[in-house]
């Protein structure tokens, strides 16, 4: 089913791409339901749970949790159903997590992919609390064939032509790793509707589309998960015909707090003269962060900022950096972070078709005065 | 101060509208920020806090609960100070109160006013808790003269070329409302920092732009506000220029859940033939709603729908309908709303140069199969 079959106008000329740096009313409905976070976020070492970005395929599911069920079957010895009052019965664990969305930073591409139109701030980080999810494994058996889990959510729609349940699975050795959770809280509060109530999955160091929402299901198969969100949407590639490489772990990226004062409609940064106080954050899927820098002159230069130790493994490290602003004009601040793998964010961002797991130094103009 | 000054390309031409549908860069950064309540929410009888809309003119300040302190003074017999905990022993209420932008619905319009281009969804239901306003002007012992009460938050920016504190006047009668309440708590917790944490000002009835944020300063004066916020940009007028009438009390307004199941990009809605069961919320600024009526034939026709009385009579009302969709076909649902007074939410919208009070019928289009 195209959009055209729905009645509606065709959305760009059907390649899923637009030269056209203004945007379509389809991608700002969007954006209005489907909020970033404001960058001055990157203040909170833990994302209010409010200010955490939110990306929902379909519509937020309305789930009763005393009536909610979890099924684990498939490839397994011994199925197992759970009621949320049986899984918050289990061994608990926090762990303080960064989540970013995969497409964050895709309306700056050009030409720009078709789909959610993020610019900068589709992340947020939480503590999240929940039971492991490998006992659970264990106590059902897999069988001895299985490579990929499958996690089914309660939310419904059509994507692609395709109608759909939002399914997503993870390697074999993903579900089982030691810090995946099946989650019911966050920041201390039960999970709000739209980040997966009353149950959702937490595997850190995946970008955002890997933490199934509104969890209903776990399937422990015995091939490859071939479903539209694997196969199709969350790939790496430079055409959407093309299949390409799954998107799967959080690249290397940092982000910086605008300073100063804003301008409503613009956002233009406005900074008197002297030094500014610069921070923000920086993350990588599964390696501590090793180094920040910061440009002043528009990526010419660039120096060491200070940088927090990594006390959580699986979230932001805060930065800083003081730049003397001594002389009155207009200014371009990016920053770039480096991890322990020797991975460092690109200045220039690699084109892909879906506008997947860009991570290209953040740009953001100042007039100090 | 204009965008071009700020190193940017102008938006539009100047006259802040624009009549292309397509929307600009600075625009979709501002939805992106500023996010809407997804009308699944009105399923919910008080908004989830993080689904509650919310529109930050400037920063989000960071703020220190311990060392913050609100003054209140001006033309008064006793000013005061207080901190955060001698506002919390005074005596406390929780009101439900249901707020919108003045704003939804503008990007809507043709021309298109440059602004936050909502479409729908600029609105929430909390618990409010704080303690009344008014024995605290009574305490600190108001002017004979006194016509407007101030109140000012610690957000700064620039806007319409005007570098301001974010300031708000109420008349003297609305100030002392007994239902006016500095509030510090939201749905039975502290202020989220993007509803203005530590405390705000809650006025029911009124559009969103009333209820102050991040509060530090309230204000007696003996002359009418004349400020930015208050002359210039919530304005009824036809056009920039005009100075046209003030924006104060929520207009009539119903919105309904949309049905079914959605497309990812388009949001059509996809719904199975037979009965469908549909709901949404209706609400105006001071008084009870009477009636709502639904069209499912694209306004051709109306019927009436079921209608909750006003147990909280600050917060909306929820209404049901059961369409029976017998034939396959696309269809556009609308819902329109009557008060007590007698006002009722027209078809068609009266366009203003701000796009301000926008409370049309909603239209959502559905495909039955």
């Amino acid at each position: 089913m195209t959009t055209t079959d729905l009645g509606l106008p065709a959305v760009g000329d059907g390649s899923g791409l637009e030269p056209d740096p203004r945007i379509y009313a389809e991608e700002l409905e969007l954006a209005l339901r489907n909020h970033a976070m404001p960058l001055e976020g990157l203040r909170y070492p833990v994302t209010p749970t409010g200010l955490h970005y939110t990306l929902v395929h379909y519509d937020i599911p309305l789930v009763d949790p005393d009536a909610w069920q979890l099924t684990l079957d498939g490839a397994v010895q011994r199925p197992l159903s759970l009621s949320l009052a049986a899984l918050q019965r289990r061994p608990a664990r926090t762990l303080r997590v960064t989540l970013e969305c995969a497409g964050d930073g895709r309306a700056l591409l050009s030409p720009r992919p078709l789909s959610q139109p993020w610019f900068y701030g589709a992340i947020g980080t939480a503590e999240w609390t929940g039971t492991p999810l490998r006992p659970l494994l264990d106590e059902a058996g897999l069988g001895p064939d299985v490579v990929d889990v499958l996690f089914t959510g309660l939310d419904r729609g059509i994507e692609g032509g395709v109608e759909q349940d939002y399914q997503r699975s993870l390697p074999l050795a993903e579900a089982q790793h030691d810090d995946a959770l099946l989650a019911w809280a966050m920041n201390g509060q039960p999970l709000e509707p739209q980040h997966g109530a009353p149950v959702r999955l937490i595997i850190p160091g995946w970008y955002g589309m890997a933490h199934v929402k509104w969890l209903r299901a776990i399937t422990a198969l015995n091939e490859p998960f071939a479903g539209y969100q694997n196969a199709v949407a969350y790939r790496y590639s430079q055409s959407r015909a093309e299949v390409g490489e799954a998107v799967a772990l959080m690249r290397v990226r940092s982000l910086l707090a605008p300073p100063g004062i804003p301008d409503f409609l613009t956002r233009m940064r406005i900074v008197e003269r002297g030094p500014v106080q610069l921070s923000g954050q920086a993350w990588s899927g599964r390696s501590p962060i090793t180094r920040v820098e910061v440009s002043t002159d528009g990526g010419a230069s660039w120096a060491p900022a200070g940088l927090r130790s990594a006390e959580h493994p699986h979230a932001w490290q805060a930065w800083h950096f003081t730049w003397d602003a001594a002389t009155p004009g207009v200014y371009e601040l990016l920053c770039r972070a480096t991890d322990a793998t020797g991975a460092v964010q690109p200045v220039e961002q690699a084109w892909t078709a879906r506008g997947m797991g860009n991570n290209m130094a953040q740009r953001v103009r100042v007039r100090v005065r």
